[in-house]
């Protein structure tokens, strides 16, 4: 059945890719599509945060929060854990996930390379929407190294 | 989790809902979103069955086929069985959910009834999709009586 809830989510979020893509036409529609794959995952991330952490005790600092983030909230959307996070404790943290799980459906050729960060928006909008809803205000990007291993990088904008 | 897979998926199909609805203006834009919410739940419904009946033995007949809609495919999508399943033994099948997970987001006003169809839409897509990967060609169409309850009714195609 988990193997159902997946395949239900990475079908879902093919269709949505595929569908803003071609309404998405104008001069500048490849960066007008990722955006609004982005906020798209902004609104889902934030619903999604509120249910998740109805229980849950608050987070005792902004690494409590990454960490819940890299743990439970990945673990309910993607599956898995986030691989491995660094920081500079300055406000930049690194999440990496070997095996992004809306990254395997893309064939690993370098010609799919150019279509990656519209696989990558959504997910970037539902990280900084949770975030965004624990109290911290954050710029997202991704880039992919070796598919479908990537990383995100989250930038704390202090208030 | 379980709770968390559900959410994904309802945030993620009114997302759809909205951004499909405002992509598509024109003349007779309401028709146009309903029915590529309808393709995209085509699509999808074909995806899935494909996944779920890898291990399952080949159904017996017709019936058999609606009774694994209402019960293993239904299930898995929205958590619930379908409630009640009739048919006329002509071809044309109806399905009745109690309680639909897609429409228990929409207040229960009369005020709402008119946008009720793009919130069955993607599902009656993923009905049509699922049977048409079984090889039965149909026709599906949705009401809403009192919500959230509603029917979805399957006319069968003969070939």
């Amino acid at each position: 059945l988990q193997m159902a809830d997946e395949a239900l989510f990475q079908f879902l979020h093919s269709e949505i890719i595929q569908y803003v893509n071609s309404a998405e036409t104008g001069e500048s529609e490849n960066g007008r599509c990722v955006s609004k794959l982005e906020n798209m995952g902004f609104r889902v991330g934030q619903g999604l945060i509120e249910r998740f952490t109805k229980d849950t005790p608050r987070f005792k600092d902004e690494l409590d929060v990454m960490k819940f983030i890299c743990k439970d909230f990945w673990t309910s959307v993607f599956k898995k854990q986030i691989d491995n996070l660094r920081t500079n404790h300055q406000g930049i943290y690194v999440l990496q996930d070997n095996k992004f799980r809306l990254l395997t459906q893309l064939s690993a050729g370098k010609q799919y390379m150019e279509h990656a960060p519209k696989f990558l928006a959504f997910t970037c909008g539902l990280v900084r929407g949770a975030l965004s809803n624990l109290g911290v205000k954050s710029i997202v990007t991704a880039e992919v190294s070796v598919m479908p291993a990537c990383k995100f990088q989250v930038m704390i904008q202090k208030m």
